[in-house]
C-alpha cells in the first residue's frame, strides 16, 4: 500500500487530491483496474464531488457545520466531536476505476480529502489493483 | 467498465436499479466476485436501503431536504448546492458481492440511484470482477 | 462469503467489530489483500471511527438523532424511519486493506456496526480477497 502526505492549512477545508492520486496511478503502471483510497484518520474523510467551482465545497462544509455545530454539549472531551461526526457522515474510503492508466471520473468530479480538524499533516493510503 | 443509462423523472427521487444491475451481472457470466457500482455525477448518489415500502425512500428524501434546504444562502451560483451536499452525504459508489451469479443483498435491500437535481439522463458505471 | 453474527443490546449503539473481523482475516490465511465488510440490514450501518474514547460513538449517535428524530411525521408505517435514514447517511459497507495478515487501520480507528433499531441479532458479511 502506498502512503501519500496531504498537508492541510485550515480548521475545515476540502483539499483536492485528484492529481496526487492520478500521479500514483500513472507510476504504478496499472492500466486497467481499481484504485482504493483510504483515509486513516478519524477527524477527516474522503469524498468525490464537483471540482470546477470551489463554492460547492464551501457549501458542503457549511451544511456539515450546521449538522454538527461546535457547541452542542458533546461529551467527547477533546473538543473535536463535530470532526468525528462529519468523518462518519462523509466516509473514510473511496474507490475509482482505472482505464487506460487514468482514473475514470465523471466530467465534473474531483477527489477531495475533507479536513474537519486541521490544520494537520494528513496521509492517504492507496491500493491499486 | 459498463455504462448503463438511468433516466430520472423528478427533481428528487430514488430510482431502484437492482434489476438493471442484476441483468448486467448475469450477462457478464461472473458467478463469484464483486460488483462495483459508480455514479459519475455530482448531484446524484447511490445507496442501498429497503425496497419493499416506497415510504422509506420518501422519508430519506424528506430528511435530506431538512439537512440541506433549498434556500439557505448557499454560495454555489447554480442553485443546486443542496444536491451537491446530499451527494456527499449519501456517497457515489457501492460494492455488492456476487454469489452463484446473483447479487448477494440482504432480504429487504434494494440498490437505488438517488436523484437530487433531476429530472436528468443519468448513468451508472459497473465494474464486475 | 463469510457470515458473522453481531448481537446488539440497545435501541441505538455502536458495536465494535474490529476484533471479530481481524479473527476472520487471520483464519482466512490471506496476508495481503482487501477485506470487504457488508451489512445486509436496512436499519443498521457500518463505520470506521475512533475506538479509544466511547464518547465519540455517543456523540455521533446524538448527532444522528438530531438529524432524524423519532417524531417528525415520517410516512413509513413501521415506526423506524429514523433508522433507515441513518443507515443511508452512514453507509452499509466498508473496505480495509490487509497487510501481513493484519487489517491496516489508522492508529485510532476501529470498525463499528451501527445499530439504529435494536436490539437485534445482526450479521455482517465478509469477503476477503
Amino acid at each position: 500500500m502506498l502512503e501519500l502526505p496531504v498537508p492541510t492549512h485550515r480548521k475545515t477545508e476540502f483539499v483536492e487530491i485528484t492529481g496526487l492520486v492520478q500521479r500514483a496511478v500513472s507510476e504504478s503502471g496499472v492500466s486497467d483496474g481499481l484504485c482504493f483510497i483510504y483515509c486513516p484518520h478519524t477527524t477527516a474523510g474522503l469524498t468525490i464531488n464537483e471540482n470546477a467551482d470551489p463554492s460547492v465545497a464551501h457549501d458542503i462544509l457549511t451544511a456539515l457545520d450546521a449538522l454538527a455545530p461546535q457547541n452542542r454539549g458533546w461529551t467527547h472531551a477533546e473538543g473535536n466531536a463535530p470532526a468525528h461526526i462529519k468523518a462518519t457522515l462523509v466516509g473514510n474510503s473511496l474507490q475509482v476505476a482505472i482505464e487506460g492508466g487514468r482514473l475514470r471520473l465523471g466530467t465534473w468530479q474531483g477527489i477531495f480529502l475533507c479536513e474537519f480538524d486541521g490544520p494537520r499533516h494528513r496521509k492517504i493510503w492507496l491500493k491499486i489493483t
